[in-house]
């Protein structure tokens, strides 16, 4: 079995790197707090016997070959995948990608300690910037190749720092991205332990959560323009952004209720208004529609009825309202094979389990496209992440640890 | 009749003290560019045989005597008090203002050039920080006695200056700024002419607003403390503090829609949301809520409609709804005799003129509840205020300016 006080110790040592004062972490992508994890985590890969190399995008992985690698001859075994990501938002948790990073390493050792041959390699991996420093998912889309240099030469960070010369601070030569490329036909599997991010496991006292599928999520920047104006000035012929901000909030979270489910969401996180002075009707805004759902169907009618929507308002409201997409991203299911070997390892534990979608997106969804791919959620206390209050309990980890275990352990000796 | 050439000749010359390179102005209550403007309007008021001076609050004053004071032992004749203020906001325009403070001297000059006797002293006024860089109507308070140095002490700028501190630039003692109220039954009337900061004189082709009243102002800053999360997180459970919002402000405009009339408006002008992020759910949610009309039991309604909105929202959300004052203005009636004789002089000259309200606070208001006030409108361009592009045509100005002469020297000779 695997070896808790192992594996939490290696999650407390990455939490002191990028520690923040009140408990939480900043480590983000390609930072100096991320390189010093990256060498954290290379040492103890090693450690474990795997033979480290990081690729053209900064994906660290660990190997570790099959003891009976098949005939001579015979197609070379197919590798099994395991890992997430050491990198953290501004203010992030020590759980959210660390835990399945170090888990997958942790079932490694456990592998080795248990002296289990593997018909397949297993490599253990971490993903370059799945945090969204620069470019969300960096690393995997690097990996599958749906990105290259053209598609990142551009991109920087909200203070301006340029991706290229972030990599390149770390030893990574941007100009060589696509060479991170990896046949896909050779990979068998990917397995990612993840934080669940949400309530419901907590709620319902599961411990582990199979995730059905990565919710698709499809996000606008809407930009409003009308004219600004002193808020004394008469009702008439006022042009307010708010005001056609609001009537287009209003007629989403309508589209939500009327044909969303209750996996159907919808935030606006982020609004800016300008001149944002209460003696003033806003002359412009710009806000965030974000709707995620596991059903593709829902998220192409909202596609379409924001679309029209914003046509309308505009009309009405003389005002000019325009939408660009940030985000789309389709709903991506996951393996049923594989996610029956993870039920089964609950059920022999008899650890409560309870089937989920994921809300957030992840690099398993990036995966997931190309190959046979499934997550295992923990819960989160209070449903919360992406902060420092961010919390799992050991015991969950260890369970959550456990299923990964005997899944990989299935996956690469059969 | 007046000299609409030396007028526009003060109005350009104020213009480029605190000229920004896109025609606006930024001349905000006693900064540099205000004491520069001071100077001038100072040195153009002993030009016209005023005698000058400057009150504990920095209001200045350039006084004309009458010709005919009274019989010895008699009552000393009441005071017409008529001006606006110099200061801008931090992006204004060259005419919010202005224009009524070097209107009111081009009257007096227009009498001192047609010999015109009064048997009332005459005081052209401007007063300290109308836009609230520091205290909104500072100098038209501490006049009427209701402010004294316990209520501005503390007061800062947006960038932390005080108050105090800039007063004493200009060589005022903060200290005695009681000083500056006056014996208001000395005080027979006062005229403000001013832009209209809304569209409705230029829409119907009037050149003259006769200023019915100022309407109310009731403001509100709200809070809302929900939980930040995610916003992949499941829909059930969710304290989204915009949704909230959201729903406060639909309730918000439902009630004006139901309650107001075409006079009543409601303005969001300022919303700040936190951590303000596009995946996630805020948290929290500043926004403010203007309610303006000139009819005191609506707002009064507005009132304790808001305040039961946020007790149902917050009872409803689960979040935290909580509200502050930062205005309470009840609406104030000018004075239906000056405003007849405002629109006798422009029957007289043909000019198109119409009743309205003013939405915008203005010095006036202040004045309006102590001594008999009336306020006269000329037309905003495009109804546009507080911004560079702010502009009132010529031929409005020596309508406005005119009729402005009528009523003064009505007022100052009867």
């Amino acid at each position: 079995m695997i070896n808790i006080d192992r594996l939490m110790h290696d999650i407390e040592t990455m939490a002191t790197i990028g520690a923040l004062p009140d408990g939480g972490v900043r480590r983000t992508a390609l930072s100096e707090e991320d390189r010093q994890g990256r060498v954290y985590l290379a040492s103890r890969l090693r450690a474990a016997g795997l033979e480290v190399y990081v690729d053209p995008v900064g994906n660290i992985v660990g190997r570790r070959e099959p003891d009976d690698p098949g005939a001579d001859g015979a197609a070379p075994p197919r590798t099994i995948l395991v890992g997430s990501h050491i990198d953290s938002i501004e203010r992030g948790g020590r759980f959210d990608g660390v835990l399945g990073v170090f888990g997958a390493l942790e079932c490694v050792r456990s592998l080795n300690d248990a002296g289990v041959s593997t018909t397949k390699p297993i490599e253990v991996i971490a993903f370059t910037d799945e945090e969204e420093r620069f470019f969300g998912f960096l690393g995997s889309y690097a990996l599958t190749g749906e990105i290259g240099y053209e598609e990142i030469s551009g991109c920087t960070d909200n203070e301006g720092i340029r991706l290229v010369d972030a990599m390149a601070a770390l030893g990574l030569d941007a100009g060589r991205i696509r060479e991170a490329r990896r046949d896909l036909a050779g990979i068998g599997a990917f397995l990612e332990l993840h934080i669940e991010q949400g309530p419901i496991l907590e709620r319902e006292g599961a411990s582990v959560g199979l995730v059905q599928s990565v919710k698709g999520d499809y996000r606008w920047r809407v930009t409003v323009t009308g004219r600004t104006d002193h808020a004394g000035s008469p009702r008439a012929g006022r042009q307010d952004a708010v005001m056609a901000m609001h009537a287009v909030m209003a007629h989403l979270i309508a589209f939500r209720d009327r044909e969303g489910d209750d996996d159907a969401t919808l935030t606006f996180g982020r609004i800016s208004v300008e001149p944002n002075i209460e003696t003033a009707q806003a002359g412009k805004v710009v806000f965030t529609v974000d709707f995620r759902s596991p059903r593709g169907e829902f998220l192409d009618a909202a596609d379409g009825f924001l679309l029209e929507l914003l046509e309308t308002t505009g009309r009405q409201t003389g005002q000019r309202v325009e939408r660009e997409p940030i985000l789309i991203e389709k709903p991506v299911a996951f393996d049923p094979t594989i996610l029956s070997l993870v039920e089964a390892s609950a059920v022999a534990h008899e650890y409560p389990y309870r089937a989920l979608y994921s809300g957030a997106g992840h690099d398993a969804q990036v995966l997931g496209r190309h190959v046979p791919t499934a997550m295992i959620f923990v819960p989160s206390a209070g449903g919360r992440s992406h902060c420092p209050e961010e919390f799992t309990k050991t015991e969950d980890i260890e369970r959550g640890v456990t299923v990964l275990y005997d899944t990989l352990r299935e996956l690469a000796t059969r």
